[in-house]
């Protein structure tokens, strides 16, 4: 670090985002990618006299796209926030709704970034454990009196909260939010976006980089209460105002016009997920019950790092994570029928 | 707002960007945006095969991108850091680099967000007044002792400071950052970019937005001493570490290559700028010697609200600031040549 930068910056550890090698092609299976293109829509919005246009600034308040999104939702126009991604909405929300008097809680082992959010803005937070079997214990948020962040279905172990659940979390802690993060909602959970029409304190985020196929295009949002978004707003406008591409803009309403086609991918891949664990299985792996696009899996033969490791030596990039509680594990995204035969394969002839 | 947000919020302004109509078609001359589309190697690479690979993250480091930009401005990629457009970038330099104990310092008419920054992160700071010619004084900043914020062409006014002005900031204010915003440095003003390997408190600051045709696109870059660019990178990569699109990787990749393209259009902007701008002056108008793709105009015969209004019910939008010392003033983007014939016979009309 320079001189320059301010101290209290000095022991802020920045989120590691999963490898995206550029030298060499692997069968990508470690940061949740859909293994699917975009949508046909979406590949005729990005068009020759579109990108044309790029001279021009985007719609910053994005309104076709949030009309479009809160259609799909069965919610108005002002009950949806877009966003950069949702990492960035997540920032926001840390920014905008914690501080020294309005502490965070999330759990100990989930989104990494929680935790980066909270130290990077000074705010204190509760890191509360998963259970003996990796789950979220909804009683442990239950009347906590913080913010709370609960990724549903959680990373890395795609195991998920009720609806019935998250109801009494954000009943039970009325004078702060709750903010549901569904990344991976559309591969097996409930999703709360509902609820936010009976509870002003919930923010449903979702995103466009998983089950729609648009890691790269970069765009996600929430779904709150009129007056949470109009925060979150305030936030934006006073950082980043266009921070939405005006492709982006454009791909995100063809994707929610090609809703069929994105539920069809999501099918396949919970079918591909559950043949992916049985052959698993078959191998002596253990895993959790994962409602995601992902597996998150150990062998008793193979520590999780030496496992990783060899399959990148193989050409398959998984994730693996050196918290102690999850070392053994490996988190495998679940790609097409034909990487997860292949990375099958590599694991018999590894173990 | 909500009462979940954090009351340091109360007093918050947001930025009020310029105005993005959607509904009706106007000539748009409010937002400083190229009249010209993209080079050809930008819609060219842009295209169907990379569409469809928009389900994959993109490189979040651009280092091809990066690496680009440097050959071109002859520094290394460690020097260069590229961001959601320059907003991104200065949100992150206000971050990174000031704070209670570390104040900024930027002209009281300027561009509008330098304050909203400050505000938004809680940071102290001072706003030196323009001359009375509206001129940034390179002597109120020499030796100041704060982290100094100048847009290079000022906006709103396009004044300029001189190469050899940045040196003596830059030098007597060795403990703090210089940021020299060159939004519009490419339309005749001379850029700070090589200082930055002389200086090593200098973060020159650049946008696709402006003279590269790509606003709507959403990409920025700084050059600075590697430490600088490290901390910058520290910052964004605990807020929002996949901000830049693939598609806008692969686009500033071809505008770079494509400069020669820029250059021309450049060019033509200038002599537009100078063609209105006597035009104008013929019609009574009295200007700011302005180097960028803007005019700043005012007549004694009609008010800066009156003359916005009035073309705005004419079909052609310009931008009017408030503010006290500057509200007798229109800015007016330089579009086309057709572009201003159309609004120098509104005008006549008008006045």
């Amino acid at each position: 670090m320079s001189k320059f930068l301010n101290k209290k910056y000095c022991l802020l550890e920045a989120y590691t985002p999963g490898e995206q090698p550029q030298d060499k092609k692997y069968i990508k299976l470690n940061t949740n990618e859909s293994p699917y293109p975009p949508s046909q829509g979406v590949l005729e919005a990005i068009n020759g006299s579109q990108v044309s246009l790029l001279n021009l600034y985007p719609d910053p308040e994005c309104k076709e796209l949030r009309r479009n999104i809160a259609a799909h939702y069965g919610v108005t126009e002002s009950n949806v926030f877009v966003g950069n991604g949702s990492d960035d909405i997540l920032n926001f929300a840390f920014m905008a709704f914690c501080g020294r008097d309005s502490e965070a809680a999330f759990p100990d082992i989930s989104y990494g970034f929680y935790k980066v959010y909270a130290e990077l803005h000074g705010i204190p937070y509760k890191e509360i454990p998963l259970t003996e079997s990796l789950e979220v214990a909804a009683q442990d948020y239950i009347g906590i009196n913080k913010n709370v962040f609960i990724a549903n279905p959680n990373a890395p172990t795609g195991l998920t909260l009720s609806i019935d659940e998250i109801s009494k979390i954000c009943e039970s802690n009325r004078d702060y939010i709750v903010l549901i993060d569904e990344a991976y909602v559309d591969f097996g959970a409930e999703s709360s976006a509902s609820l936010t029409q009976k509870y002003g304190n919930l923010i449903t985020v979702m995103t466009y980089s998983k089950s729609r196929s648009m890691a790269g295009s970069r765009l996600g949002f929430a779904i709150a209460n009129e007056e949470l978004v109009k925060d979150l707003e305030k936030i934006k406008y006073s950082t980043n105002p266009y921070s939405i591409n005006r492709l982006t803009n454009l791909a995100g309403i063809a994707a929610i016009k090609d809703s069929a086609y994105y539920e069809e991918n999501c099918k396949k891949i919970v079918e591909t997920r559950e043949f992916t664990k049985s052959e698993l299985k078959k191998l002596g792996f253990e895993m959790t019950d994962s409602k995601s696009n992902f597996i998150f899996a150990k062998n008793s033969r193979i520590g999780g790092e030496e496992l990783y490791k060899k399959l990148k030596d193989n050409g398959i990039l998984v994730r693996h994570f050196s918290k102690a509680r999850i070392k053994d594990y490996v988190r495998i995204t679940v790609g097409t029928r034909e990487q997860m035969e292949i990375l099958l394969n590599v694991i018999k002839g590894i173990i």
